[in-house]
């Protein structure tokens, strides 16, 4: 049977395969997944394309928004709205922030057009076909994008604090500023009400920078309920569906994915992934993260014991399997710890465990071109592997999740610099978590714990204010 | 067809197999040798063999010598003699000087005994049935082993000196120390002659401290030249021999053999192994050291060139091979950059090259118990590679290519810290080189070049007053 390269119609057929192989090359690596998107999430897909076509950099309609924005002021309807996605953040984080923005726009019916920063275009394929999501260099407003911030007299939440925009306005600003980073304020959050996205509607540009994936707060909103549910009938598929279907590593990543993969990985009964991201200030690596990782792989049985004392005399038998262990961190250590227990000491059960970690850049780092490179093929190739550990907090593990549609095991955060007890747990859905959502009930005009609205949107297990969306029948 | 376990008559048959799971498991992973050991050889260890039974440890013989060495003076003929190894240097040179010392007792019909010193015993099986090949511990004069040197009045070149030994004594001391190491002096290198080996035979106790392989020399000498020729007809095949039948690595280190091998090397189409060894003053990774492992390796087509441009399309062919790269080193700068080059960049011919560095102990250590373990298995690993490269000076790399019956390609010792061109050479013989031979003609008691005596005994390609063994018929 061949195999099914569109993933279930998520993908688009008709893309020129060379310039972008990753695109229908991936079911060669990952295994098929068993979630299938909608019927109602593929039309959807297939409709944004030919809106991006229609409303897309340089067409008519996207001229003449352009030339609305550039006279500035207010400005009565136009045939396509769109929403700018600022690049902003480390890239697990724009990964996810792309994918919210994303969806935003499947909801709002705008157009998403992306800055391309320093090393979007060479990190991703296009993902829709014939026109282009890279906001052309010639944006009018680009150069301000540096200036918004949570103080920017551009913001929507501004605006509102100083009463410049209200819904019985007559007409609407060319663009808003939106402000969905972490240290947005309430005014800014009140993007997630039904009542400001009336009014929002209307603006032509909404230019959106967010460090959020702020997905699971859109369930929350009535007037997106609906279709979010029509879209994600498997809840927890939301960002596994989108990001396969917008995220196709260019081809040099794709390049660095697949012969790290042959090389090392290909080979092996089972790929076991380790992602280990650790926000303590120092480098690390720390002795007490060592511990949480043999704890968690040991304790779950992820990995196999060793026979420290060499006591046990084990003949590996024909059902001993090689095991292929990928850690990513930004230092070595916790990498060698592990790598140096299974050469120094046999398995209990014979298994042959090979580890392996493909960089360990000391620092994130921004400017180096190469280095988000390898990240994003890091992300992905952990995102191949059939069983998963992450690191509380980290997006960079979300996004290996959600890609592989892997519930993964989650390092607990540690206090005080001492292993956690549990070490870890399992993720209950592989949806990414919020960190920074409202705490808010736009009918009441009061706070809530936003946690305990629906079944479907829940407190994260990594994080305890953030939120995420599960399966309603999960078990927490 | 069952393989040959006893390497063509070379290990002796039953030796309890659990106890040295290495000696008889060998031949799983290493291919073949195309070298067949003589049968004078193989009757010359199973001599051997027997004369160890019978005046190993604590048998009546090796009783009655130590008596005699304890009541001390000299002493008259004894049944058995010996000579004992010092447990002295690095583990290569440690390897190397026991094979050396080995020969030499072959050759004078003397007993080996062995210095255990801080990890001997944790490194290696027995060799010999039945008796150990370990001094035992309550040996008289072990504490003064620490003592001898170039200056101890007991060694042979000072008693010379002082005339206090000469050929026509009427009766010789019941032992003497031999000082074989890089500073000895004229006098200790009159070893090297036979006069001299005449007096020595009648001493029953020659203790022996050496870094150096100097068996080249021993060619050189009319009474054991005979001898030589007839034990090793193929004469680049003595380390080669000696060394499968004296070096298994314990338990403990076939450990962490075979499960770096099965982890890491086995499902490669081709094993290269890269052993980098600098002795500049600080720690490097040097930049010259990088770029003449490349000039080497990819100038002697070992590995592929890879496409630094992208320009090239390859699609991996039918031909294309996975190679596993085993790299050696005590830091892990070279490794990375072999690494990276070939994960950033694909090879030109579709090649996918998997890089392996088992540890990077970043110093030379003797004291931790781990350290020489990790060394001994990586010289083993090294040496089960089909494509060898070393660095020139290193006994490390000797031991590799002549457990592995390999000609390896040397990388030049740098002048300068500039890389040298051409970067390597391909070895003219498997053999160790001899790095500090006497220029010594015995008869005409005057200096000569003694690497220009016979077409077998000829300078090295790595160190050019060296002195190694090479097929007549070589090539230099
Ligand atoms: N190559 C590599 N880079 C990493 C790793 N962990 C962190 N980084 C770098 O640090 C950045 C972290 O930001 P982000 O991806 O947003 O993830 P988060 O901070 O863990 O949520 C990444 O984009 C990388 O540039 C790692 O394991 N491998
Ligand atoms: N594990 C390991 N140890 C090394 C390596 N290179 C040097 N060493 C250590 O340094 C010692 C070097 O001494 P020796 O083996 O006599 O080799 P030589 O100095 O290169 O002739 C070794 O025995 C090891 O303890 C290496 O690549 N790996």
């Amino acid at each position: 049977m061949a195999k099914d390269k569109l993933l279930g119609g998520l993908l688009a057929s008709g893309f020129d395969e060379h310039s972008c192989l990753s695109r229908y090359e991936s079911i060669l690596y990952r295994k098929v997944s068993p979630y299938q998107p909608s019927a109602y999430l593929v039309s959807k897909l297939r409709n944004y394309e030919d809106l991006h076509k229609r409303c897309g950099p340089n067409t008519q309609p996207y001229n003449k928004t352009v030339e609305q924005l550039k006279s500035g002021g207010s400005v009565g309807s136009t045939d396509c709205k769109y929403v700018v996605w600022v690049c902003y953040s480390g890239l697990g984080n724009r990964i996810l922030t792309l994918a919210s923005v994303f969806l935003y726009a499947l909801l709002t019916e705008r157009v998403l057009l992306v800055d391309r920063g320093k090393d979007m275009a060479d990190l991703f394929c296009e993902p829709f076909p014939e026109k282009s999501w890279f906001l052309p260099p010639d944006f009018p407003i680009t150069n301000k994008f540096n200036s918004f911030g949570p103080k920017s007299p551009e913001s929507y939440g501004n605006m509102l604090k100083n009463n410049l925009i209200k819904a019985s306005m007559e007409s609407e600003p060319s663009y808003l500023y939106l402000h969905l980073a972490h240290d947005y304020d309430d005014h800014d959050k009140l993007f997630f009400c039904d009542d400001d996205q009336a009014l929002l509607k209307k603006v032509p540009w909404l230019i959106v920078r967010t460090d959020n994936y702020f997905v699971p707060s859109l369930f929350l909103m009535p007037s997106f309920e609906h279709a979010l549910c029509m879209l994600f009938p498997e809840k927890e598929t939301i960002f596994h569906h989108l990001g396969r279907y917008l995220f196709h590593p260019s081809n040099h990543v794709w390049g660095l994915i697949t012969r790290y993969y042959k090389a090392y990985l290909s080979k092996a009964d089972e790929r076991v992934g380790i992602q280990v991201r650790i926000f303590d200030k120092g480098p690390g690596p720390y002795q007490y993260v060592k511990n949480q990782i043999s704890a968690c792989t040991l304790g779950e049985k992820l990995l196999p014991e060793v026979d420290i004392k060499g006591s046990i005399n084990v003949t590996p038998s024909e059902n001993s399997k090689v095991k292929a262990v990928l850690m990513t961190s930004l230092v070595s250590g916790y990498f060698e710890n592990v790598r140096n227990m299974y050469w120094e000491h046999p398995t209990v059960n014979g298994d042959i465990i090979g580890v392996y970690q493909p960089s360990h850049e000391e620092q994130q780092q921004t400017e180096k071109r190469l280095h988000n490179m390898k990240a994003w093929a890091e992300m992905y190739l952990l995102s191949l592997t059939d069983v998963l550990v992450t690191s509380a907090w980290s997006t960079f593990g979300y996004v290996a999740q959600g890609l592989g549609g892997l519930k993964p095991w989650i390092l607990y955060k540690s206090e005080n610099q001492t292993t956690p007890n549990p070490p870890c747990q399992r993720a209950v859905s592989m949806e990414p978590c919020f960190h920074a959502p409202p705490f808010y009930d736009c009918k009441a005009k009061k706070g809530i714990d936003t946690g305990k609205v629906v079944p479907h949107v829940r407190h994260c297990e990594d994080i305890s204010w953030g939120l995420k969306v599960v399966d309603s029948h999960a078990e927490l």
